[in-house]
């Protein structure tokens, strides 16, 4: 995910000058934005997956118990056929729809998308959207209390895959009573969810719509998926990953700001950054000066912030490896075998124009491997100039062919 | 600049598996990678400006003395019309033709655009590189000494801008007796330096080649240098930028190669990426560790300890200021002022197809502000898949439309 926010942040003042240096943060900042147990639950539920026994990991090891926070809106029909799982990108979380409040900090990271009369809605369709394991919004992650030693994990959680994170959501599709869902739902991360519960449970997806995603991480994607991990791990305050106890604002805030930054360009674009800023100075009274800021710089420090306030830095480093290493085809023989297993499952993906982490080629390469398998999958290019934030920021365009899309499988009974 | 040197670094084996965790690095780092008063000479001449005077900047303030580093080859005209000026880019220097050898670690950036029978042909041309005020190959910069302390100028070296590059090379140019350019050529900050020289000096310059650069530096290109600035400042060992009297290993080196792994990636493309790196674990066997390495994260680890043995980290940080400072059109009244001087001399603009740091549409809008002037440009693409880098790396079809522009303009005396 990244910052549907800023949205309603298209003032300057509320980022103008605010630091100095790199290393200026302001003394009130959690060590951790993660959730936290006695922390408001908001429209939170939660889950223990296998009544709180151990849940073994694709990479190996496994976590001594797994609870997977989600929200739903709406109802299940009685035939159960209308719910829809939604899955979060990199920085979302079970948020998916409804305010700011108590226990959620951010908006709905998909309102307008989804709402009333809109291409989700939770008026026909039951809504399911779960924080991903190794997140930091109520599910298991880094920040959590690890049982066997009665403190976060921090650095000793181990690495999870997008296959974990399937794993733990099919488990609050059993407790909801969803066999099949109607559509499995997501963007750039959330797409490569979506596309391994089509693999690995073929038989519980009517429909897949992986948008702004790719078969697998490419080389690129890797690139400034390690560049971002680090430089948050040389930040001395990451102290290796166990920072939990590190007073306020002693936390791994410049480095998760670094690695936020680094996203919030190749998230944008070209286009969309020279509109909204320019070359526009902080202090054109002061320019020459060695951290001097341009508004852009500014922006990029305050998005760093809002992030810290809200995320953990663990939780950055796992989930972007999980990202990393996201690839279709692994240890199973072929990408050929796997997508064999979907034939009768309908597809849709979108691409944004603009994109460049994750470059329209890559979903028409996903078209065309589904359709080379044998199953259908329908491709539109939304146009916007928000770059891989598109998927997030074009709700109109993005829930046009989604709304359609969804119709046209849910007629299809 | 960057990596030319990777050319010659095809095989996975140079840069497989170096590093377990982003703070390993050897131990033999140099602090700073600046040539010193003390190494060999290698090709070098020096200059000192105004006889050692005080320099003033424009940003205000003064160096108390300037001394420019700079190479030649071929021999001056007896009519003096035939001396091209080379501009370096970011993490270039004086060395633009010519192999690696004592003084000089890495060979000529420009390498087959220069040489004999190419564009740039030492037997034709007398053709001269400086290394640009603020950097570390000889010309002063911030790891050189301040006379007025007599240590390294450090945290305290003052931001310079394309400027007063340009001023500097101006006296080199006094110096070897050259009233007039038959050219003055450089990509990304060589093509700012080249600009600056005809607005500054539009009596002195016959004609101008910048490519893949811009009339000023865009949101998105100060984003990325902002945040690649940011991540070199907290890195521990970069003390502020006074780091000269740490240990060898105990320098800025996660810092200096994290910013140039962030530049790495943006000056290469998707596609480069892609058909070089893959996914390629670095060891099939260990994929699932924190730390383990793709491929293209070691060849990131390697390329960065490659630029620290070469380069020093306060310049990074000035020369990165410097691009983004640079606007043609500051202090000019407009861009319209600016450009109106430049009447009668030539300019050949070039774009590389791939580039999304410096895209075609920044070389569009430069051809067209000098042509709405009154001016002369030309413009063509160069078809090449290695990005903003593919203005080092696609010497053949930059030499071409080079050779053909420099034919034109020397034939037309």
């Amino acid at each position: 995910m990244s910052s549907d926010e800023t949205l309603q942040d298209n003032s300057f003042e509320h980022f103008s000058g605010m630091y100095r240096h790199p290393r200026d943060y302001s003394s009130d900042l959690p060590v951790t934005g993660a959730w936290q147990v006695d922390d408001p639950v908001g429209n939170r539920e939660f889950h223990s997956v296998g009544a709180g026994r151990p849940f073994a990991l694709e990479g190996g090891g496994f976590l001594p118990e797994v609870t997977v926070a989600y929200e739903t809106w709406g109802v299940l029909s009685p035939k159960a056929d209308n719910a829809i799982l939604l899955c979060h990108a990199l920085t979302g979380d079970s948020h998916a729809f409804g305010e700011v409040g108590k226990g959620h900090r951010t908006p709905g990271w998909w309102n307008g998308v989804v709402g009333r009369g809109c291409a989700i809605d939770p008026d026909r369709h039951f809504i399911v959207c779960a924080n991903v394991l190794g997140g930091c919004q109520g599910s298991t992650g880094p920040a959590s209390i690890d049982p066997t030693t009665g403190k976060a994990y921090g650095a000793s959680f181990p690495t999870v895959t997008v296959r974990d994170m399937v794993r733990s959501q099919v488990a609050v599709a059993d407790k909801l009573g969803i066999d099949q869902w109607l559509s499995v739902v997501g963007g750039s991360m959330g797409g490569m969810q979506a596309l391994e519960w089509a693999v690995m449970c073929p038989g519980r997806v009517r429909s897949v719509v992986p948008i702004a995603t790719a078969l697998a991480a490419s080389a690129w994607q890797i690139a400034w998926s390690a560049v971002a991990r680090t430089a948050l791990a040389i930040d001395p305050r990451f102290r290796d990953g166990d920072y939990y106890e590190a007073e306020p604002g002693d936390g791994p805030h410049a480095g998760l700001a670094i690695a936020r930054a680094i996203a919030q360009i190749h998230y944008r674009s070209d286009t969309s950054f020279r509109d909204r800023f320019g070359r526009e100075p902080v202090d054109p009274q002061s320019v020459f000066g060695r951290w001097d800021r341009f508004q852009v710089e500014s922006y990029l420090d305050y998005q760093g912030e809002k992030l810290v306030r809200r995320f953990d830095a663990n939780s950055y480093l796992v989930l972007n490896r999980a990202m990393d290493l996201h690839d279709l085809a692994r240890d199973r023989g072929s990408l050929e075998e796997a997508l064999g297993r979907l034939i009768g499952i309908k597809f849709l993906t979108l691409s944004i124009s603009s994109d460049i982490l994750y470059p329209i080629a890559q979903q028409v390469d996903l078209q065309n491997a589904i359709q080379v398998s044998g199953g259908f999958c329908d491709h539109h290019v939304v146009e916007s100039e928000d770059g891989h934030d598109g998927f997030l920021l074009a709700t109109e365009k993005v829930g046009g062919y989604l709304g359609a899309f969804l119709d046209e499988v849910g007629s299809d009974v």
